[in-house]
C-alpha cells in the first residue's frame, strides 16, 4: 500500500475524532460508528475523499436479547497447558450454547474438528500467536496446516514490531499471504492488532492495512499482552474498517455487561473464555482471553 | 519412548531427592549436581540401573570471574513490539560484551545474522514460542526457515498440554523432529519446558524425554508464563540430564547475583534481557525474559 494513502486516511480519522469530541457531549453519541447518524455531513465529506475505507456501520443498539450474544462468541481456550480433556469440555459447551466457534491452539484443531462435526460450531485457531513475530512464510504454512486439519476460522497476529518500524509493505504482505491461504479454503481471517501496544495512529493504520489485505475481521487483543479490549478501541476500529469488515473484541471480557458494551460499540464477534458465564448472565470468571 | 522407562527414571530421581533432603543440611550440598560428590554410593546405584540418563555434572563452583558470565549469556529481546532499531542495538551490545548469542523472534533472524557476521556471536531464535502449542510439522518448518535465515541456535517450547496429557510419544516426536532439522544444519537445540506450569514429576519427564529426543539443552522458562527460573529447578534439571546435555536458566534473571546463583546450581547458559547490567554488575532492569 502507498504510505501517502495510509497517512491521508489516518489524518482523516483524526479529524473525524476531533469533530466527534467537539459535537458529542456525555452520552449523545454511543461509539464512533454513530457519526454516520449524528454527523452525516462530515462523514459524507470523508467518504467523498476516501470511499469505503472509512465507511461506518450503524451499531446494534441497546436492546440485545441474550440468545443473540452466544452466536457472536468465539469460545476460547488458549492456555499453554490446556489438556485434551479441557478442550473436549470446551467443545461440549460450545455445542450446548451454540457459540459461533471454539478458538484453540493449532495442535488441538484436529481434536475439535472431530468433536464438533455436524454441530454448526466452527473451529477457530490462532496463527503467529501471541507475539506475531514469526516470518510471513511460516504464518502462511501454519495457516495452511490448520485449514487442512479442519479449522475454518484463522485469528492471526500482525507483526507489531514492523508496524512500529512503519514498514507498511511488510504488514500488508504478512496479512495478505495468510488471507490468500484462507480464501483458498473458504475460511475467515481475523487479524489481531494488539491494541494495548499501539498508539491510536498505529491502530488506525493496522485496520486500514488489514482491510486492504483482505482480512474479514480485525480483532483487538491476544489476551496475552498488557491489556484487552476497550469499548473505545472497538468503536475506533469499527469506524475505520466500516461495515464490510467485522470487529472482534477480545481480552478481559468476563461478564454479560462487558460483552454487551463491546457489541454496543460495534463488535461483531466476542472472544472470551468466560463464554458460558456471559450467556447465562453470571459475573466474573474466565482467564481474560 | 517407553512409559515404563520414563516411570522408572522419575521414581529413581524422586528417591534421590529424598536421600538428598535427608543428607544435606543447610548449605552442605550446593545444588543437586553435588550429589555426585556428596553421595557417590547412591549415585552409583542409580547409574548402574539407568546409565547416563541421570548422570550428573560437577557444577562450576563459587568463584566465577565476571568475564566468564558473558560467554554463558543469550542476550534476549523477545517482546512483540521490538523494533528493528532495538534489535540492532541488541546486536551491537552482544558484539561489545561478547555474549554467547542474541535471542530474538524469528522475523528478526536475518537482520541479526547480517549485523553479527564475523563477530563470533551466534543468532538464536525461538520456535513454537511462547505457548508450544502449534503442530509438530509447523515447528519443524519454522526451525528450517530460521536455520536457512542464519540462526544457529533454536529454543523450542515443548507441548505443555500434551505433557499433562501424558502423551509422551507426542512429546518425544515433537522435539525429535526439530532436533533432526537442527542437526542437519549443525545447529544447537534447546527445549523450553516452562517449569512454572509443571509439577516436579513433569519437569523430570520433560528432561528425560528431551534428552532422549536429542536436545542439546533443556531450558527453564519462556519468560511469558507465570514464573521464571529458580535455582532449585536448574539443579533438578541438571541432575536429570547430566553432563552431556546443558541447562539454560531463563526468565526473571535481572542481576549478577541471580546469574551466579543459576550458574552455581548447574546452569550452562543464561537467557536474560538485563545482560549488560549482569556483566557490569548493576542491579535490576530487564523485562524478565
Amino acid at each position: 500500500m502507498e504510505n501517502s494513502l495510509i497517512d491521508r486516511v489516518v489524518s482523516q480519522v483524526f479529524t473525524e475524532k476531533a469533530l466527534h469530541d467537539f459535537y458529542c457531549k456525555g452520552n449523545t453519541c454511543v461509539g464512533w460508528e454513530r457519526n454516520v447518524i449524528d454527523q452525516p455531513e462530515a462523514v459524507q465529506n470523508i467518504v467523498n475523499k476516501g470511499a469505503d475505507r472509512i465507511a461506518a456501520g450503524y451499531g446494534v443498539g441497546n436492546s440485545l436479547p441474550d440468545s443473540d450474544i452466544a452466536g457472536k462468541i468465539d469460545h476460547t481456550f488458549l492456555k499453554a497447558d490446556a489438556t485434551s480433556e479441557e478442550i473436549t469440555k470446551l467443545c461440549a459447551e460450545a455445542r450446548e450454547f451454540r457459540f459461533a466457534s471454539v478458538c484453540v491452539n493449532p495442535s488441538f484443531v484436529s481434536l475439535c474438528a472431530d468433536k464438533l462435526r455436524g454441530s454448526g460450531v466452527k473451529v477457530c485457531t490462532v496463527i503467529g500467536f501471541p507475539l506475531g513475530a514469526n516470518t510471513t512464510k511460516v504464518k502462511r504454512l501454519e495457516a495452511e496446516e490448520a485449514l487442512n486439519n479442519g479449522a475454518t476460522e484463522i485469528d492471526m497476529v500482525l507483526n507489531i514490531g514492523r508496524l512500529k518500524d512503519k514498514d507498511h509493505d511488510y504488514i500488508f504482505n504478512d496479512i495478505n499471504q495468510v488471507a490468500l491461504e484462507a480464501k483458498k479454503h473458504n475460511a475467515i481471517l481475523k487479524v489481531i492488532i494488539e491494541t494495548s501496544l499501539l498508539t491510536d495512529e498505529e491502530k488506525i493504520k493496522a485496520c486500514v492495512i488489514a482491510k486492504a489485505a483482505k482480512a474479514d475481521y480485525v480483532k483487538t487483543s491476544t489476551g496475552f499482552s498488557t491489556g484487552g479490549a476497550t469499548a473505545g478501541d472497538v468503536a475506533l476500529m469499527k469506524y475505520v474498517v466500516g461495515s464490510t469488515v467485522g470487529v472482534k473484541a477480545s481480552g478481559g471480557i468476563r461478564s454479560q455487561e462487558d460483552a454487551k458494551a463491546m457489541i454496543e460499540s460495534g463488535a461483531d464477534r466476542i472472544g472470551a473464555s468466560a463464554s458460558v458465564k456471559i450467556v447465562v448472565g453470571e459475573k466474573g470468571g474466565g482467564d481474560g482471553y
